[in-house]
């Protein structure tokens, strides 16, 4: 299974039945895709009318493409589809993604009897048929874009891998990463399910080397125990999240799917994902602050959390939102408190949330600061908070040189207006340290990291 | 009253006393906010030890100024304010703006009476004093920042006026309200508030022409029912957003204010505040959303929300987030229904939410179906939410054309991975559209302005 899973991310060669020199056609945004993503294997438009596409030879069919083809890509209205698979399924292709939609999500007999039919044809054969109704596959760090978003060059390689049942929100989501500084390992959307659901990408990913976090968007399941199983072996390793739609009763017409023997009770979905260690987010930003954080940070050793922050103000916001999000405001050992006391001035609070203003201009004492708020058995993770300000940087320069922060998770919100901290949040981030614009997100973000420090150890 | 306000938000000349040219110093930050906006009336640094700073003469003290004096920003050791104060009233300023902390807020008894001392001559004078423990004030239409937060100079000019008791919050929303692209009107904050509370800023802004939405960041209030009293006789003219920190137990220690009658119980700051008409915001994130939607759109009457989306997954996902935020899914009269069957493929739902997939490159197709949908009368208010696609852009420019969407909010979620639907985000909000990138802050912001409509016709 894994190997021929390799074949549709790292595919060698890539056909695309139904290729045109049509812009705004999916066709078209296909081919685009793969070339101007740079893909480095071999690509073979298909199309029974052109001699040549993109000044590349077209083929009129995918049996007249001379050697092997890894992945068949094809987008050709609904009642054509069958013929091509068989085609596809012939020519020993690895996998196949049919992005055509038209099948059972319509609605009608011949939509569900065309996906009954490919449904077979998945099961019978080793080809993998990811969809049908489907966005596609990318792999940033292969340069491989296979989908027909063709934004899907703007990303960049990293720890998260994306699986969504809709390609609509498997680009939601991998664009709002891309925007918040998270790297995509793979991204994938389902589609129909014929061939491939969650349980096996979610099998693949635990073994992919390039995953660190995996991310799940989710409508319906037909086979909800399969999902579950999968993820609780991955949980241990990596984390994985998961936003579910599709909750209230009367959204049953919208949703792609809705045959699933748990669709409808987001409760039961609650509690079910909960005793297998996946973490729930409730809203695409939650589940975006889960990502960011857990692809930088390591899962927090408990719920502890001190707050350093700069002017009195943010620091209580953010301690207000721990406390709503189930942290606890750490204690400080009478050592720690009396450090600060040298530190910081007698204006300015050392209990938790420190108030470190008037050190802020000094990064030699920001640092001793945050080294010994690390040091403290008492506190599990650190958030440090601050508006931009000139002097406020050396605390977020002291930051970038803390020595032991590979234990406890440490967050930072920092904004930014007008990107005027660009610099500091570039060199937070490359030094591991996600950066969040605004004090609930960042605390979202740690409790994801208080939450997989819980699962990991469970 | 307003006249003396009037004084401190266009002032025509304004002292900076604790002037220095010692970069980092709050007294250089001071100077620098001044200069590098742009400030046109005149400026006055005061220090004894200077004869010259920043290319202008300096003077002695405030008294040694030739000619009238509107606004004195002191920035000096707390031990020293109290003759500058006086000093400032003798010269009949109209406003001072103390900078300087170490009053009540370090719970000293020193600190204590000093601040009585303050507060006695805020009452017997008519000098407004604004603090002590203040960030300052700002006006962006009068490029006027007396504050010494430099970033203050990015602040967009605009229609949200900011209150806030901490200078760092007050910060943090401006902001965050400059990377949402929302403008600015006025913005203050109000620190330890001898002089000058919430319930005299609020009476002033909602007579304010400039100011077409209030928001206030509370910790705590000394005299809560001043504050009700002044919202409610503004909230049926704009809308008042309030956000309040330090809502648990065990957080006073942090708090720069904690003796409010009503301080500890969030419960009862709810509940007083939604009495009067006060839109409550739990966290930063939502008070921007709110703001956002509140300063583009009009309030929305009713509740009943139609979504059209490109894809079906974003859309589903706004659904459930419409409802767990308390707004309904509005139902399609026939004759909508009918128009949308002709427009939109077989392949896609007229149900709300609309899936406008297979018409979103044609924008006169578009705009049909945005114009029945909100011409239907059981239709309250639109969201129209898509990912960046160039295939999906007709859909946004159709909106930028729709003719009647005066009376019921439209707002719009639309994603852009590395700035690349700039062009378009900004022509949708200069005609009038907030744009939001994540599903639940675009049904945030409607809701905002869903629970204002609500407030207007109560």
């Amino acid at each position: 299974m894994d190997s021929q899973l390799d074949g549709i991310f790292y595919p060698q060669s890539v056909a695309v039945v139904g290729a045109t020199a049509t812009p705004g056609k999916i066709g078209f945004m296909l081919m685009a895709s793969l070339l101007e993503g740079g893909y480095p294997g071999q690509v073979y438009p298909v199309n029974p009318g052109q001699p040549a596409l993109f000044g590349r030879p077209a083929y009129p069919s995918l049996s007249a493409i001379p050697g092997p083809v890894d992945l068949a890509i094809i987008s050709i209205p609904a009642a054509l589809t069958i013929p091509v698979v068989k085609e596809a399924i012939a020519k020993e292709v690895k996998g196949i993604i049919l992005v055509s939609g038209g099948f059972s999500e319509v609605g009608t007999d011949t939509g569900r009897n065309m996906q009954a039919e490919l449904r077979e044809l998945a099961k019978s054969s080793r080809t993998i048929i990811i969809g049908p109704n489907t966005l596609g596959v990318a792999n940033p760090m292969f340069n491989f874009n296979g989908t027909f978003q063709t934004t899907f060059k703007l990303l960049k390689p990293g720890k998260v891998a994306v699986v969504a049942q809709s390609g609509g929100m498997c680009t939601h989501i991998v664009h709002a990463l891309t925007d918040h500084n998270v790297g995509i390992s793979k991204c994938m959307s389902l589609g129909n399910r014929v061939g491939l659901d969650f349980n096996e990408v979610i099998e693949y990913l635990g073994q992919d080397e390039e995953t660190g976090v995996i991310a799940l968007y989710i409508e319906g399941l037909d086979h909800p125990r399969d999902l579950l199983a999968a993820a609780r072996v991955v949980v241990k390793k990596k984390p994985v999240v998961a936003l579910k739609s599709g909750r209230g009763a009367g959204l049953e017409h919208a949703t792609l799917s809705h045959t699933g023997a748990l669709a409808g009770s987001y409760r039961i979905y609650q509690a079910a994902f909960k005793q297998n260690g996946i973490i729930m987010a409730d809203t695409v930003t939650a589940l975006i602050d889960y990502l960011k954080a857990l692809s930088y940070q390591p899962p927090a050793p408990g719920n502890r959390v001190a707050i350093i922050s700069v002017q009195a103000g943010p620091g209580i916001v953010t301690a207000d939102q721990c406390r709503e999000k189930g942290l606890a405001l750490a204690q400080f050992s009478p050592e720690t408190k009396s450090l600060l006391r040298q530190k910081i001035s007698l204006l300015n609070s050392v209990d938790n949330p420190v108030d470190a203003a008037w050190v802020s201009t000094q990064p030699g004492d920001c640092r001793e600061v945050l080294d010994a708020v690390l040091a403290d058995p008492g506190v599990d993770a650190v958030i440090v908070a601050s508006v931009f300000l000139e002097a406020n940087m050396g605390l977020m320069w002291a930051l970038t040189e803390t020595t032991d922060c590979k234990k406890k998770p440490v967050v930072v919100c920092l904004d930014s207006p007008g990107m005027i901290a660009q610099k500091e949040i570039m060199a937070l981030e490359n030094r591991g340290f996600p950066v969040f614009s605004l004090p609930d997100r960042v605390v979202t973000g740690l409790a994801g990291l208080v939450r997989y420090g819980e699962i990991v150890r469970a």
